[in-house]
């Protein structure tokens, strides 16, 4: 019934291939079929102006895709001369996704963009973007705590985010571009590693939905999340 | 327990004003509590590029905070050359909200502009948004139905939100701004009144959640948008 | 004569309402007829670089309109990336008039800003937001004087503003927005409670004007202004 | 008693060069003293959206100052991303004088753009500006009359414009930046050469001023305009 | 002596991988060492304003670099409002050195964009941008010659770029990033396949140069462009 | 052949005229033949953050065209909200080329801006710019030598710029309007009046050229610019 033939509670294949940029204290490049995320962590020794002297650091993140990621050619944001709302939104997101995972006391003064900028494009953008800037942080925080600057982890649990959606009447795990085009309902869920939840987004998008329904999302949402933290760890260790 | 002495579950004081500009073919001033909304309707007999000669209407929503309607001055956005992340996300969710409650087939090819211009500030300003705007909204199109201009009502039910959220571990309905600073968890919930869900959002802030949360901050969610919608049609039907 | 049926040299009904937001330090909200202007005074405990360390402090004002205030909708100036020229031009004008009846010396170095924003427009706007704006400047400036943090009131004499101009070829005091349109000379006066004259504006639109013309309307200007201050004095002193 | 010696009512030297560019349908270089102000007016066969079909011509302006035109060098606007609230303010002012000069019908439907640079700023630019503005537009037009292209003279009498201020107590004409920067009060009159009053500015700068100073101020004004028309029309006939 | 220890006379491995995002008409991963630039080709059926009508094709190119392909974080462009001075030299240099070896005619009357956004950088994404943009465009070409929309091959020759530099007092070919810092003299030189000179450009950094190391570096690119050639061909029959 | 008539290495007529303004500390008028540009320099004493400290002074360039400079006119680049690619690859090329001329150490910790605004443009605007902006320097770092400021002239020899092309097959010097949009190839040739070289653009338009042709280019260029050198030394010591 899915346009890929997956089943309704099947994932897109996750490949997370780490180290892809020498210059990022963290990277990798995060492919969910043929959605494709090069992710990178920069570190840096200052922090934004309302924590400055507090002793806390800060996470946040940036968001762009390339233009010809999509399937017809996009406008470069930066000859618009502005992101979009749409950019924006994501950008948001993924940083705050981000700093649930993070105690930002164990992390001292210092800051961690996570840049996302997407290579390739077929849906669930902005989910491929949590799980693997989750990569590129982890992989930016082990150098810290290597180095010694810093010793508690910081980083509490895994953070993954998958989308699920009303497709053709049916609950469905990890929308592709076709899926997410027609979808009535189109979900977002953030959750840690530990399963406590993060973000919760549900939208119609040209139908309206029940708690019925809501809560058969949330639990494709809890098994994908699952297989995405198994493919983070393992890519963190390699 | 809260700081304003309400019941978990109780609702600020909710008053709808309407026909309050003359220009405007639909309006509204909403008040929960010390957040007042002026939420206006404007008809253009014109449609945005991508639907043109579709024979389907649009319903789209700006939003705006007066400089002084906080508790230190904000800037003025006009002056900063740019509405800001979260202006742009605010005015995208209440367009996307008030469409899941119009047939637009029915509205014709027309457009509706719903401005919601916040006077005063004391959280949940996008759900006054939202509950005032469809007032507006449904005025503007009681104005078409009366002149004839359409003759099937576009409108399915009426849509309204309200904020529910964990203050001091306890879910809570009807955030106030004392409380929305304060809270581990923030969810926005838009339903129509027909009980049917548009969008759901909660997010965590410094804390995270649990399904058995989610499910109490939905549960008072509804009890909210009922009420809401109550005073919704009292005020139409003024 | 005139379209409203006014006299010659009769003013619109004017109102103002004080204490009309809770934040700000001073506020009302003005009716010059249908002409609505919101105003706030806000209150910094800091100054432009170009004073600083002067000792004196500094008024300035922001003007907008909202979208609906207007017969049809306008574009929000936020989303146009910047202030248009007669939004600049106005808001320039009521910083300058208000400034003349500041002793900036005897305020202190701090700046309090006025914020004057049009709900419903129908003429006259600029002078309305004039003369509501230096009410909430004085409730502002009251609640320093009461607070001991100034000693000597920096309020000189009250500030008021009314246009007049030549409408079918008659001197006209106070136009609203159908005189406006058609008239085809335009002036601003802007006075003192003291009589001292601040600024004025007359400009051909259309038509031409003679020196005699030019004294008729300072006369009635002369005239609109003295109610005006009455109508200040009494809203304070409530 | 003023600082460059000149009479209370003696203008600065003027002098008005035609003819400074190739390329523009007219232009000149007016210098008012040390401010020298290079003037364009060029031709399009187009008229703004707002005119179209209406038969009526239109006359704009726009201003700029080089950046080291003043004493000590200015940002250039085109780096600033926008034209300062002075500068729209001005050229504003210099298309609105310029018109009431004009008939627009007998220019017939095209547009003329004077551009108006300060390449030396010495107080005065915006009545310098006009005064050379409406040289290069007669030049201009006597283009397109000699063409055959309009039959009608569209240009009713000169336009000219000078400066009155209130200096060191006494009224002054024609004031410099010395006395500018000094001056309680600040006027801007613009005259048509039949005597006709286009547009009057009066501005207190500091001080106050009263009715019998007004006249004053408009009495010198009317001096120096006669003698800046008798300056432009032996320029253009040259 | 060179800090990679190459010859004065070699250049970087090259490589060029195609076909690397599915959306794209034509596409590589270009790698100078460890400069990487991903170029796509994406075909548009329409042209700029100024060449509609005119039967010709345009070809035009974008240029970008991730915010973290640097030692340090840049700030993203998108983010900043607009392209920074030296993107668009750069973007505009590449779509020159593109056009010199097309024939536009026999492209017909469409566009193609060439992006080409940096991954990694060390020195010279500029001439990888030109080899790699004309593998992309050759690929976009190939395409619509494949499908017939085009009958005659638009493209001459190759285009291919190299940077040379006078190092520690020595001409070098292929300056990698820490050369590129430390050269006296920088510059890039255009060729095509068949030997024509499309761009030269040299300039002093810090030193100044004379016409026989000018010659020298023109000596060595015309080596440098030889392979390149060489790739670029081994890339497109692949 | 030439349009102008003028011999293959024959340039226009030059007259550079100085202290054309009051304000700038250096200041020039250029003509080339009908490309007329106003440079001025202004000094500072700060320099810009990346040298802050060092010791060493900075010497940066704007660039700017009157909207009527062209045959027909422009849009203002300050209306537009930007400059546009073409001015700040000159203005960037202006500075670069004017450092190449400057010991820095010698200058001190000041920055020295020239602004080069093009008041009639017929082609070499970029080269007219660099030779009158050197002019306009040299006379402004005089008056600090004069001053004591500086005791070791930092102007180590003048910087003159010529454009060459090949026009209707042929080598030609300094093209004007009429042959620069006809060139099948454009070069930009600065120089230092020591012969060193500083930047060789070339470029091709519509045609490639051979090694041949561009050794006969750089001939012409060093023809051109000993005589603007001439010309500037006369200038500055008039």
């Amino acid at each position: 019934m899915r346009p890929s033939g997956r089943d309704l509670s099947e994932m897109r294949a996750v490949s997370i291939e780490t180290g892809v940029t020498k210059h990022a204290e963290g990277s990798c490049l995060i492919r969910m079929g043929d959605t494709h995320v090069l992710c990178t962590a920069s570190l840096e020794e200052r922090v934004p102006p309302f924590i400055k002297g507090s002793g806390q650091g800060w996470v946040t993140a940036e968001y762009g895709m390339l233009p010809r990621s999509t399937s017809s050619r996009m406008r470069r944001e930066a000859t618009q001369g502005k992101q979009g709302g749409r950019t924006v939104e994501i950008q948001r997101l993924i940083g705050r996704a981000l700093r649930a995972g993070v105690d930002r006391n164990a992390l001292g003064e210092r800051q961690i963009t996570v840049d996302c900028d997407v290579i390739q494009a077929d849906g669930g953008t902005r989910c491929a973007s949590i799980t693997g800037g989750w990569v590129a942080l982890r992989l930016a925080v082990n150098k810290l705590l290597k180095a010694g600057d810093i010793v508690t982890d910081p980083l509490i649990s895994p953070v993954a985010a998958v989308s699920c959606g009303v497709y053709a009447g049916q609950a469905v795990l990890d929308l592709d571009y076709p899926e997410d085009s027609e979808a009535g309902v189109d979900g977002n869920f953030i959750l840690r590693g530990d399963g406590a939840l993060i973000e919760v987004q549900m939208s119609a998008e040209g139908s309206v939905f029940s708690r019925t329904q809501m809560d058969s999302l949330m639990g494709l949402a809890e098994k994908g999340v699952n297989e995405l933290v198994t493919a983070q760890l393992a890519a963190v260790q390699r």
